[in-house]
């Protein structure tokens, strides 16, 4: 037997780096940055620690681009590098300078923002540069250092004549990456992944107008002066202190993030946890619409305030990925599969510690300024409901403050609603019915019906409700939800009492027999009622359970193969209206079929389903009436 | 100054390969089973050129779970490795086995169908077991050897007694990766990515029935054999030439590659090419719906018959991407950004290969059974259409195929279509108007005024077909598209003979007066018409161009702002109806009003703006009006 070591070649991984590190090339300017605000974080440690004699100062990140020499520069005012630490920490690939510091200044903890983690971030370098180049001076006596590698394992290293304390990174852009010589998109990018890291970025400079000295003709041009162009704002919103924070600081920073988006958000939730795991972060609430698609995907994730990604995706529950805003924390694994993201359970516990945050926060809204919420439920309704189907923990939380719209613009929550409705809206075998309407103008003459009878409408219309009620149905005791267009109103609410018929046995007979003549049998099933006198004389209704699961399944979920099913409809006809014992009465039977036409017509123009030729017809006729 | 090498130690890298090396843990089986699919490939090659006096047979590969050991088999018959080819390829990271064969054997080229590149995938392994094992039996005669390796850069390596040629990876599972010994998991991972490998890969056994002996009774139960479960085709539909598969082979592939799929697809695309790349594959046109978004990524990309995903973005068209079928080439750069993908010259060649053999196959089938072209255009048109609008050679080419049909279901090319219509639809300035309804039944009425003149109407319904008229506005000449509603027929298309006005100047100054009185404004803008009497009394039209606007603005694009602009109406009153004049000459102002209300009532509802309330008070009043 014989034992060995597995090697590695530097001639072998060298090119896998180059082609394969990060699937995205830009990615070598964040990681260029982010050693550089780790080398000015190190220092700033070092000296408030007393363990360095350099004045920290005010330390800046500054980008160069030379394009004639096809040349990037990074240089910061960091801790530096002897020759001595060039040679440990880059010479070694895969070697992590920060982690050593970790292990070494323990006491530092997280506190000290060190982002670095692999020592891989310098090598991505030569994704973009065939040539790097380091100069660096050491904040200790030291003298300065000067390394250059043409990506071949091999390097030189010679003292230099640096006097400033930092290092600067030279890449010599390699053909067919010039586009990262270009100002725009190196400053895309800078604002990409670096807009909010802590120590500011100098990326050229701009005019800025200062005030007129005192005493200056009205005439005289106001005085200017050349200052740096910085792009970061180094203490974003989300790292301060709730505490400190006004409403405007909120909403301005809203702004910062989304610069193209007009509209106010509508709430805005801070995140703050240190244990069991660092989050830091705040949630916005745009306005919602009722597509469920295209917002998604617009928190953006940040580790030590550098961005990461925008898809949170298993990070984030799934139903508030359609809100706003940032978080940042450094105990998110990246870079592993999103199906292992969720198995993880820092993951998990980040993900339920966001929902009750949530929860709790749209509580404490709906309990201080109730008129307000009311304002934004529509706005927000499809995050929350959709939420309330998605995640038991939520649903539970939300009884306190998922709201139910009525037609008339009143706001229940669901113990107000049954309070409200008990009385009048439990029929004879002490179920509770819940009207709800999905559309007021198209169920107008429905709402009217039951409004007639002094019940409450509900105005539910956002694409998921379908499920939500049967999911209320199954955990609340008692209760049924019924649109206003499922049955005629007495039926939707059975009473004890009935209506007497105007019209004999006889005359029901009759009556049906004729309607099932006139009336076509495959698309409306006839249905006699003896109903209030004023009530419509032909109603056109559409059963409940057929219509829920065929949109149940529409927006996933309900019976499989019910969305194929046609549509059902049923022909209700008020007995006790004059005009159907008119239509009884008339001798001719052309006269009868002329009536039972017109009133079917009228009786499916209130439902919509007068259409094409038929509502050319009918509109023609009328005109004729007219005249 | 000094030189030097850059060093990576093994110490470093490996614990970055185990976390890093994929972001998906289950990558490691696909890896593993390339590289068995590699060692039998390379042992074919040898053996056909007579290199290896090994007999090749009829080799497998196999995978076995022990559950209770925690492990897992990875089993082949292939080439087999030396104690010192162990050392040589396995001991050494990064270092690439298969790309050292093509160097080697150039001639055997891209037909031997070697997958591996990078040395990196046997690493894999470790990335879900602690403890892996290498026993391999060489097709030469040199003694089997087995190798050992805990994850620590130590290794063993010992003689074996195995016996027959071939290699076997055994994996010690690790701790919380225990997923990977279940059944279900290892089969749902084979069936994703070695669903179309070339090696038979046996997975268990499964019975199978045999026929009856000759002479069996008919109690006599059927005998059954264990036989091996081979869960990949190794010889896939796109491996093979279009001449050898007939139109079943193509609808059996399909549902093989979407066995949950129920609808049969309504064309197929073999793409076979070789120069200036290798690129094979089959695309199927399902039927579509007009949800642009769902219905994206679902064409399988393949290399060397090995998924690699089924995000095909940036490598076939956008339009295409609403397509199925599978593409395999391994000339694609896999594992580099998106951006990066669409800017490779490579990729761009495949790109547009592919959507010129789909315009030349789209070409044939509508050439060789226009019929059955037709019946399947409006499962089709929304790929064809939003191919045309997004690129430029396809718009050229689809010129030959594009159709446009009727109200009436009749199919005209667009050259088809301006000889039917040039005639009669040319107006005074030498415009041909092309006509269209976006639906039959909310339109009707319209339609029907524009049949009444004999003119053609065009069926136009797709989300973005109002981006294809401007986009065939501009590149053709001389037309100009309206739909029916966007004004009175008369005047969509101008003739030079004018209809005589049955009114006097001084009756329609008094008709105008009243009806601006009573026609609410802000809805309505009034416009007084001499039309055939025959013509509705009242219309209400909404001009062509805003409406397109706020169209073409809500699937992205148009002018800005379009989409918040409020609908506009024009109230046209053709002052030739005899309603009209009975309007003007009835005696009460109460009486006028009346007929102009009920009127715009009817004029309201043919264009589906009469709701709600409005709508129920008008059905009320209708019921009263019959009894």
């Amino acid at each position: 037997m014989t034992k060995g070591n597995i090697n590695v070649s530097v001639e072998n991984i060298f090119p896998l780096i180059k082609k394969f590190l990060y699937s995205d090339h830009e990615i070598f300017l964040r990681e260029l940055i982010s050693n550089a605000t780790d080398a000015t974080l190190k220092l700033k440690h070092l000296t408030s620690i007393g363990e360095s004699k350099s004045e920290y100062g005010e330390p800046k990140i500054e980008v160069k681009i030379d394009k004639d020499g096809k040349k990037l520069h990074i240089i910061d005012q960091g801790i530096g590098m002897t020759a001595e630490e060039v040679e440990k920490y880059i010479n070694q690939i895969a070697f992590s300078g920060a982690e050593e510091f970790l292990d070494k200044y323990k006491d530092a903890g997280k506190d000290a923002g060190i982002i670095g983690h692999f020592g891989l971030g310098f090598y991505s370098s030569f994704m973009v540069a065939d040539k790097v180049e380091i100069i660096t001076k050491s904040h200790t006596d030291a003298p300065a250092a000067h390394w250059t590698c043409d990506g071949s394992p091999e390097f030189t290293l010679e003292e230099t004549d640096k006097k400033d304390r930092g290092t600067e990174i030279i890449l010599h852009i390699s053909e067919g990456e010039e586009a990262f010589l270009e100002e725009s998109r190196i400053r895309e990018l800078l604002v990409k992944y670096n807009k909010f890291m802590p120590i500011p970025i100098k990326f050229g400079t701009k005019t800025e107008t200062l005030p007129k000295p005192e005493g200056a003709k009205e005439d005289d041009p106001a005085p200017t002066q050349e200052v740096d162009d910085i792009i970061n704002n180094p203490n974003p919103a989300w790292t301060k202190q709730p505490t400190d924070l006004e409403e405007d600081d909120y909403k301005n920073f809203y702004r910062e993030l989304y610069p193209m988006q007009f509209e106010e958000p509508l709430f805005n939730i801070h995140l703050n946890v240190d244990y069991p795991f660092h989050l830091t972060g705040i949630l916005y609430f745009p306005k919602m619409t009722n597509d469920l698609n295209i917002q998604k995907d617009r928190i953006q994730l940040y580790q030590n305030q550098v961005f990461v990604t925008d898809n949170v995706e298993g990070i984030v529950p799934e139903f508030l990925t359609m809100l706003r805003g940032v978080i940042d924390s450094p105990d998110i694994p990246l870079n592993v599969s999103r199906s292992y993201l969720q198995a993880d359970s820092n993951v998990k516990k980040i993900s339920s510690y966001i929902t009750r945050k949530v929860a709790d926060k749209l509580k404490s809204i709906f309990n201080n300024n109730r008129e307000d919420f009311e304002k934004k439920w529509d706005d927000i309704k499809i995050v929350i409901e959709y939420g309330m189907l998605s995640e038991e923990k939520f649903f539970e939380k939300a009884d306190a403050f998922a709201l139910y719209p009525t037609v008339d613009g009143k706001f229940y929550t669901f113990e107000e609603l049954t309070n409200a409705i008990k009385a009048k809206q439990t029929d004879k075998d002490d179920k509770m019915v819940i009207l709800y309407a999905s559309n007021k103008d198209e169920q107008h003459a429905y709402i009217q019906a039951a409004k007639d009878k002094d019940y409450e409408v509900l105005l539910l219309d956002s694409p998921i409700v379908s499920h939500l009620m049967q999911k209320l149905e199954t955990s609340k005791e008692n209760i049924s939800f019924a649109r206003v267009d499922a049955d005629h109103i007495d039926n939707l609410i059975k009473k004890d009492d009935t209506t007497i018929s105007k019209l004999s046995e006889d005359e029901k007979t009759k009556l049906d027999e004729l309607l099932k003549e006139v009336v076509p049998s495959e698309k409306f099933m006839v249905q006699l009622e003896a109903m209030d006198s004023n009530a419509s004389p032909f109603i056109i209704t559409q059963p409940e359970f057929m219509r829920r699961m065929k949109e149940m399944q529409q927006t996933g979920g309900g019976m499989f193969g019910m969305g194929n099913m046609p549509e059902m409809y049923n022909l209700v006809v008020n007995t006790n209206h004059e005009l159907v014992g008119q239509i009884l009465n008339t001798k001719t039977r052309k006269k009868q079929e002329r009536l039972i036409n017109q009133s079917l017509d009228l009786a499916r123009l209130s439902q919509g389903l007068l259409k094409g030729e038929e509502l050319t017809n009918f509109i023609k006729r009328s005109y004729d009436m007219i005249k």
